[in-house]
């Protein structure tokens, strides 16, 4: 018989055990924070007609696209975001949803992208939004939520940098010419990547894109954050001028602190950052992108930001919004690389080994379901092996208990960690017997 | 600007909120079910190469793959089950896993086939495995995780009937001719038609395979259910007579019973069933399929059964195994069906409106993440509208309480089912007396 290399794909890859159920863990956490945010899940295919996944992205994307003729001649691409179907979403089931409509979204996307190290071309998309409301509210309660979400993450010290683009305009209208806002795209790009580039770089892009010398300087100099926030808005104020934008932005901003502020969250863990743009067109109004404190290298661990016109590709209904989208893939690099993935296997606290004698089998399933039904994950060694050999097993798979029950039916406990015993005379002390060795 | 219609693909779907509140939630209690007996998540990329998913499956299977050459011109596809990439999964990193090696998979799958009542191109698979084990304690513990599953799931009373490929065998080479066992699979797919197409198309179809017609005689008799289980093994034993193949499936199945009753589970939900055969060459011992009483033109919501070589085409090493598979997608058709499904749109219990005076809205936010420490998810209104329209919101959302800080600073809240009012002097009171209502 030939057999097939099992090998998964170039940017594709398995989660092990233990980075899957660190993942699937991590996922209830994000989810149960957005479900106390009031946000509920939505389903959208991971295939869609091409032109609707094409149709808001740039030619820079089109090319990451998974995209081939379906067995009906059908032009169909996997989605590469979840942004793009929350849009054909709300537009085509509008007459049936509540707006303001908050969903959360887990999913996977797709992107046919060079594979770097963290980055792969599935990962998951944790995304939550708020459509059909405008204004510091909103925003704030998007900068809450996502907040809210790395402290139940408990992934590390995370600094969410925060800048408005409205802010960015009022400079351009500023110190950027007479036709400055047609340079927008362009320069915005030019200065999101100024941590990363470097200052040099970032002035031969906006010069590239038409700025002046003098007015990238200003820019430049406007774009760099101050001593501490209140400072940096301060300068912000002075230098946006009477700038509708600008000041509206300043003023959202403000807005946005003194409400998260109000919400009892740790705004030391926010900063202003003038020179945060995020790549991606739509955004209108507020910006925000997470970082992970040590973890610098890591670049983004997650954004969030300001639409005012979602779905217009789709319908003509005015869908403005604010959503936001955590990095879980990323973070999960990030534990990995810093060693911090715990270990452990299997969701499993207790094994019950197989019994020598094979008529104690059915004591086995009850002490089984006695300690599940007291919410004690277990599992049984389903086949007669040597007792080595299943302690070997509970070893590898880290479980931190085995059970045995003995000929005369009575139960023989072991703590995997130290090889300290116990016994127990029924499966009700047993359980009890473990459950005070959990606390 | 031109519009595009916004639409999904044919045979694909979108989840609206409740759709995918009630989805969400019992995929978390199957999560917990499969976490309780140690099966650990793992995941796979949901595009593979087209060789590694189709190697396994028939001629049949393959019409039904979304199959293309991606752009660096290779034969990929979208897998269509979670047991090919399992069996993938375990053959690839074999060196790394601990056996037996417990795993469960929630993903989607896709499939080509043509859209029928609550069958979907894409649809979710929730499968929990246990391989490299062999014998009746690992098939009663797939049983009593599948059994569990659905009593947890709580939609409604289902059966799971049983079969054991082995006694076909044993029917088989009773019956069968001496060349009975090459004409196993076409016999067994026929069989397992019986409830579907009825006995004289059965008749045809096994004619047709070869079988003689008293041999078919004999076969249709001996797979017809007695008044009881034990009247049915009884009757199938007598039947299968020195067969090896045959009085081991029957043993296994009596130990089974045995087991499942002895983990305290229901085993009036078991039902023996000798023409469940299932359509998937790769099982060999037992078969299982679950009903759901009342829905039962929704077919099989469930199935399962062991395989004696998961992995073959990717490795020499042998694996056996016995999985489970949950039709989640299935259930929630029969729950739409039946005109079950919860009406929730929303997973908040609280709106806290937006106050009149600009100034409360700090107060607004600390309510709400006073309101989320105690567990109780709340949104907030985040645009300031006229009370009744944000009334009208949560009426729609189907949100059960609203909270409005007063001008005064002191809360009034409404229940929204009675239009019962009460007020609290502070966040504090605010969030026991909601707690005090939930109860």
């Amino acid at each position: 018989m030939t057999r097939i290399e099992p090998r998964t794909l170039k940017g594709f890859r398995d989660l092990l055990p233990a980075q899957a159920l660190w993942r699937a863990r991590k996922v209830r956490v994000l989810e149960d924070v957005f479900l106390a945010h009031g946000y509920g899940p939505i389903e959208t295919p991971a295939l869609e007609y091409a032109e609707i996944l094409k149709g808001k992205s740039g030619e820079e994307s089109d090319k990451e696209l998974f995209e081939f003729l379906d067995k009906g001649g059908r032009p169909v691409a996997l989605r590469m975001d979840l942004t793009v179907p929350l849009a054909r979403y709300v537009a085509e089931h509008q007459n049936v949803l509540a707006f303001p409509f908050r969903r959360y979204h887990v999913g996977s996307v797709w992107r046919g992208e060079r594979p770097q190290k963290g980055r792969f071309r599935e990962f998951l998309q944790c995304d939550a939004d708020l459509v059909g409301a405008v204004g510091v509210a909103a925003d704030a309660e998007s900068v809450v939520t996502f907040l809210s979400a790395y402290e139940a993450l408990d992934v590390g010290r995370v600094t969410i940098r925060l800048n408005d683009r409205r802010i960015l305009t009022g400079l351009l209208e500023r110190y950027g010419g007479s036709d400055a806002t047609s340079r927008t795209v362009p320069v915005l790009r030019a200065l999101d990547k100024r941590e990363k580039l470097g200052e040099e770089a970032v002035r031969r892009e906006m010069e590239t894109a038409g700025l002046s010398a003098s007015a990238v300087t200003e820019l430049l100099r406007a774009t760099t954050a101050k001593g501490d926030d209140e400072a940096t808005l301060a300068s912000l104020e002075a230098d946006v001028g009477a700038s509708e934008a600008g000041t509206a932005g300043i003023a959202g901003l403000r807005g946005v602190y003194d409400l998260v502020r109000a919400a009892g969250k740790d705004v030391a863990r926010l900063r202003v950052d003038p020179t945060i743009a995020r790549g991606l067109d739509y955004y209108t109004g507020i910006v925000f992108e997470a970082s992970l404190e040590g973890a610098a290298g890591f670049g983004s661990v997650g954004s969030g930001g300001r639409y005012d016109d979602l779905a217009a590709l789709y319908t003509t209904t005015r869908l403005p919004g604010v959503g936001c989208s955590v990095g879980l893939d990323r973070l999960l690099a990030a534990v990995e690389e810093t060693g911090a993935l715990p270990k452990d296997q299997a969701p499993s606290a207790v094994l019950v080994t197989h019994p020598e004698e094979p008529s104690r089998l059915a004591q086995v399933f009850a002490l089984a379901t006695a300690l599940r039904s007291a919410a004690i994950a277990t599992e049984t060694y389903p086949e007669p092996r040597k007792h080595a050999a299943q302690m070997k097993y509970a070893d590898r798979r880290a479980i931190p208990f085995a059970l045995t029950v003995d000929a005369d039916g009575s139960i023989h406990g072991k703590v995997l960690r130290d090889g300290t015993t116990f016994t127990a005379a029924t499966a009700r002390d047993a359980v009890e017997e473990i459950r005070r060795r959990l606390l």
